[in-house]
């Protein structure tokens, strides 16, 4: 028995399956090249075993934990949000014995991906056979077979990048850096916390990249030269891109004039929403303008509509599992950002 | 000859062909529930034969005469919106003289099931077979096994739900319960003419709620006990769910003395086209939280835009074919209840 | 080896295939009407040998340049927008050396059918192949058998439109009909740059049409028999439909003085950007009106958002690859221009 068809992912008229088949042998033992890797720097500089499944395979992972809550588990009893888990056993049996809920899901497709793959199991998860998981898995997890570094080195990665808040230290970096082992762990500069200013604690994080940077934050002319900075940092250690999560692809190109004076408005907090929403818009032009001179590839993942569930936000924080996307325009939004640059041949 | 093709609704790709086959043989034996079943509980009370083609076909249901009006045939002709038809067989003429209309259509997949497998008709309706297809249903009709009740067992129907106002005495209902009859004819709560300032003779509905509840619904507190009191009429026949029919999907969580104010402009007549927009929305949010007290399913259908052809609508009134589905928003709409209600684990 | 595979727009699926075969197979052979042909009047009307390759398929067509600046070659390069190519076959292998990037595109597809079909070319086009393209077009053009008319037949056209402004003489049209080529090359009435205040030189254009009538155009009453007589001259030559790019699908029903009102406003400059886009909506409305009257199918295509690179509009002016279609709403607005004239049988 087998958890995973070989096919899964091809379609299922056999001429077009057989050129998918064709096309993916060519390509399956090529090394991978992930750009936006959801891993942690923490994890390749520390190099320590994933304590338990629980905290691999549920903890982190809001599409599990949400799709429970879905059905009336509390994200109390999966112990979510708690520094350490007090009986991920439990914890582990409550998730296998409603496993059944992922049927027809990425997240099943990609669990019993790893479950088969990695682990070598081959019968499906459910409560009967949650403990035999749990054994296996937590066994294997104390394997040096399966430190981070040697799971990169086992998946045949090239290069893979982390998302990193502009103002990390970028410490976990530098330490992969120093260590000497050759795995490429890349940052990429995210600075939503201190361009949006209905980021939570914006006022804070503005302060903060002065503090690390050595700018005054408090003028528009600090408060670039901080982001230039930080941007360069991330550069030296070998950063190739910067990505951008707004609630829109609003863009703006507000002279500098006005740039530095709406720019005074929202760090005095004098300014309204549809300010707010001008600001995050200009600072888009400003990282393409950065972009067209440091050479980072700037990324937008604008529409995700954050912390819907506003009970669920109150008790614990941001990307809960409460995410939804929206849509939103890109022809008049971009359009203010590609009259100013999209015409650069860099 | 036959009307129907077993594998219509099938893919034509063998391997996927083949396990639809496989799936459909393996329920297609089951009971119907049917949730939302466009019938009128008066058909299952009285249990009177359905007198002609033409009303059982064309007459009530507005794809058909919209498809005809579309190709330039006059409601007149088709004798839409008379309380007796004069000639039935001249409007079964021209009806079946424009059948080829409906090539590829959902209507024509679901009348030549009726035609085939309760009528026994197997060449197509043409101008050609036109009276001969008029005699048999009219002949079939007739008899014992046409019968409402008779049909809803011959159809294997194990529930089905109709669509009632939350004026409707559900005389009807009371009826079938009455009658010692085994059928399932569940009543479903639908408080539009009575929740959306917009809805025709709103002022007077109201009104009519409060006669038929004994409750003074000039007052926030009366009209939200009507509206409870109609709930629990509805429940006691069976009702599992309500419906609600909006022109988007915005809800309000007003605090209770904003609501009851603006419910006083409304009922007065002094709130704006915005502010009726908020009641509806707020109207949502408040019959969420009935369906938490009385288990009630709610259901939302909203971005219908109706009666959009003002002269079909100034002569033959809702419901003629003038509805048009419109793009509606749900994130930022559905917000305000859902964070008052959606953590509910009822 | 060839350019084609003769099921490449056909389903992989060999009974869906089959099908679209055979249905395919009865209809190739029928002479093509072509509504929207994308050609010029002039073409026929001179019936002169196309330049060269150069002229034929990269000058004319913006998704060919627009595909290449993409990737940096510059239009100068390409040296569009000049009144003669000095260098056609330096462009060619440009063009010849990047035809990689049109792989699984319909320009391709367009392409490699004339290449194939009509020049007999065989091998794909490429940096190899460019002079021996260059050469064969270059050869074939200037034989009989390529001119416009020729081309026409051969291709078994039996009818064929243009789009002209409504501004245009129609002297290529009459010419064609005075030459007794018994070839039918209809125009098609596009009056965009007479009703839509934001196309460029609008008042002069308005100007233009009274000068072209004779008809006071700077009066409500004056402009629309101007107007008419334009649709009048357009079907004296066989015009059978207009046409009207608006950015949006928006239509208006205002009572007639309000419309001469907002008229008046518009040609004295003293209307607001919302005003502009209300009278493009009034006249989609005259439009219809005037179609009901002289029987010229109306065709809407909103949508376009135009000219969005400015630093390419500034330079090269309109329609240089740089129009984007947006999401554009039907159901509200349509309404007031159906509801005015959407139940007349005509």
């Amino acid at each position: 028995m087998a958890l995973l068809n070989d096919d899964r992912l091809f379609p299922a008229e056999e001429t077009t399956r057989a050129i998918a088949r064709r096309l993916y042998d060519e390509i399956r033992g090529l090394p991978i090249v992930s750009p936006h890797g959801h891993t942690q720097a923490g994890w390749f500089a520390r190099n320590q075993p994933f304590p338990d499944p629980v905290a691999l395979f549920v903890q982190p992972d809001h599409y599990v934990f949400r799709m429970l809550y879905s059905q009336g588990i509390s994200l109390e009893e999966l112990e979510i949000g708690r520094p350490t888990i007090n009986n991920p056993r439990k914890v582990w049996r409550l998730f296998a014995s409603h496993y059944h809920l992922f049927r027809g899901t990425p997240t099943r497709l990609w669990l019993d991906y790893a479950f088969q793959e990695s682990f070598g199991l081959t019968e499906r998860l459910s409560e009967a056979t949650a403990d035999h998981y749990y054994d296996v898995i937590e066994a294997k997890l104390a394997t040096p077979d399966f430190l981070p570094r040697a799971l990169y080195e086992r998946f045949k990665i090239e290069v893979m990048t982390t998302t990193d808040s502009a103002l990390d230290s970028l410490a976990d970096h530098t330490a992969i850096r120093e260590s000497g082992w050759k795995g490429r762990i890349l940052p990429t500069f995210r600075p939503d916390s201190v361009v949006d200013p209905e980021f939570p604690n914006f006022l804070e994080n503005v302060g903060s990249l002065g503090a690390l940077t050595g700018e005054d934050t408090s003028t528009w002319r600090g408060y670039l030269r901080a982001l230039q900075s930080r941007r360069a940092a991330f550069k030296a250690l070998g950063a190739t891109a910067s990505d951008h999560g707004h609630p829109t692809a609003l863009t703006e190109d507000l002279g500098d004039t006005s740039a530095a004076s709406l720019f005074e408005q929202v760090i005095n907090g004098k300014a309204y929403a549809a300010d707010l929403e001008i600001f995050r818009g200009q600072m888009l032009t400003e990282m393409a303008r950065m972009s067209v001179e440091d050479g980072l590839v700037m990324q937008i993942h604008p529409g995700s509509v954050r912390n819907h569930n506003a009970q669920i936000f109150a008790r614990y924080g941001c990307d809960m599992g409460a995410d939804i996307p929206q849509a939103t325009g890109y022809v008049e939004q971009l359009r203010p950002m590609l009259n100013r640059f999209g015409n650069e041949k860099k």
